[in-house]
């Protein structure tokens, strides 16, 4: 395994990503088709896939540069799933913007979504071909994960049933799979063993199902001040998070009765049932629930990282301050 | 290059073909998902795609069994562009069954098509690593036009003037870049040379644009008896085809006036519509002139197709008559 020299320098690693996501040429005509690809991505967003596809490559090598590419197709991919999801659930807003069917139409919104996950393909194939049908098989699987994750999300929609264990399979194959493939890509084109790329995919996979569970966590209980959005919004929408799930599950008599009264009322004071609602959680003890059900998912993935064996300790102590950052987050 | 020594069984092949079509395991939970990949893909149709792929291939090398799955994924392409273009063009009806949206809703539609593209992309796995990076590049190319030609094709509709040109340019795009793929890679994994790859593109390029004027030509023009739909489709709806495109082009004074008040009437009798802009093609003789531009795209394609240096002869001879077949369908 190669000794790297270099030490990352997240910021230049993120404008070297920026600058190569916004540069990239999608195509040009017609722009009906084009125009929603270089919009979509010139919202932003964390870039937290390929940000870790390249950390995880600077564990083991030098020169990330080689690999901004098939980065930056994770994120191509991922914004992808944003514009079609964001058709299915008819979302009006990404990111404070408006969605690409709203400022376009449906139509144009699903085929440029399929233009460009043709085109997080193409980028693909600047790996190198000895490694690209191994790469390109993970990542079909991956793929076909986040649809699967998607489409078991909208059934849950119409279910009055949900397991606490099918809504963490759900979250798993909707978000977490693609967290894990961005380390695991790092990993693969980095020439780290087999062991090490599983670690690497088991570490995203873990702190992907804790990341959801912390969204879910905050969007009840963040602290307004520092929250970007409306808090409560899950709550208004009878949205089906793990704390609600719990909640549900735990909730007997008087109390059982209140919340299947607040989920089936039609016309209500938003801020009343966030607040009756949370009471209830409250009672429940479903913060604290969730918090160790998260927890546990990002024990699980940082016992992978710090089992890792990587010739660059630097690095290492750099990606694993920018997991805990994420970890600790308050929006 | 290999000298072949089997001549082929086109209904052989399509067997072959069909059988690893309807064999394959697209995925199966949740059967949301999956299910309207094998309802789309059972619909039938000719399979023309995956057979000019498995003929090409033959010209050069014998055992097709070899190259089924990326024959196949051509056409796991092929439908889900259909499912993705029905939704966008609002379509009931598909092969005379009921489409995906249609029997299922629009977002099961969106997201089965995207599982459907990636699950093209994974059958292409199937090809050997050598030639894997270029018959990738080359697909993606081809599935970008082919979205190219679909947004052009919605543009059409909402313009008021398409020339000849621009019309040609898209039914080349959304439809026979992706003949021409077909053949181009049974060349390409036959082992035939950069210009026998690239003749055998043109070939099905300049046939894929000759059928489409053909389809334009028999929606007008086509014996009710053996024609499997209404005659006049196309007139009814004010289908910008080749037909109407030159039409437009050549009317003056009265017969200028009459075609456009027909264009304009929102309410009508579909039969007087019919035979009223029948009468106007007639007078201008536009089928004469678009069979004429569609024997020039077929003259075009067989050249390229008889300037093959092919070591099976006898296979060649059966893949030009099966294309002259398809010339010469009166539906």
């Amino acid at each position: 395994m190669n000794q790297t020299t270099e030490n990352l320098s997240v910021d230049k690693l993120l404008a070297d990503l920026e600058n190569h996501i916004q540069r990239h040429h999608y195509g040009a005509s017609p722009k009906e088709l084009y125009e929603p690809i270089s919009y979509i991505m010139s919202l932003g967003g964390k870039r937290i896939r390929p940000l870790l596809a390249l950390m995880a490559y600077s564990l083991y090598k030098d020169n990330y540069q080689d690999i901004l590419s098939p980065a930056a197709a994770v994120e191509v991919f991922h914004n992808f799933t944003l514009m079609h999801d964001d058709i299915m659930d008819d979302a009006p807003l990404r990111r404070g913007q408006a969605t690409v069917h709203e400022k376009w139409n449906a139509n144009t919104a699903i085929l440029s979504g399929d233009v460009m996950l043709v085109k997080a393909y193409d980028m693909l194939l600047d790996i190198s071909s000895d490694k690209l049908p191994v790469a390109l098989s993970l990542f079909n699987q991956t793929a076909a994960e986040v649809c699967e994750g998607q489409q078991h999300d909208m059934n849950f929609e119409r279910m009055d049933h949900v397991t606490d264990v099918a809504y963490i399979d759900m979250i798993r194959q909707k978000t977490a799979v693609l967290l894990g493939f961005s380390l695991q890509l790092g990993g693969l084109l980095a020439d780290a063993t087999p062991q090490e790329v599983q670690k690497l995919y088991d570490f995203g996979v873990n702190i992907g199902i804790g990341f959801q569970l912390k969204d879910d966590l905050l969007d009840v209980y963040a602290d307004k001040a520092k929250f970007g959005k409306q808090v409560g919004g899950d709550i208004i929408a009878n949205k089906k998070t793990y704390l609600l799930i719990k909640a549900k599950e735990l909730a007997t008599g008087a109390q059982w009765e209140q919340l299947e009264s607040w989920l089936a009322k039609k016309a209500f004071d938003k801020e009343e049932k966030v607040k009756a609602v949370t009471a209830i959680y409250d009672q429940l003890g479903i913060k604290a629930l969730t918090e160790a059900k998260m927890h546990e998912y990002f024990q699980q993935g940082f016992e992978q990282l710090k089992s890792l064996k990587v010739p660059n300790s630097v690095n290492f102590e750099i990606l694993l301050k920018l997991t805990e950052d994420l970890v600790n987050r308050e929006k």
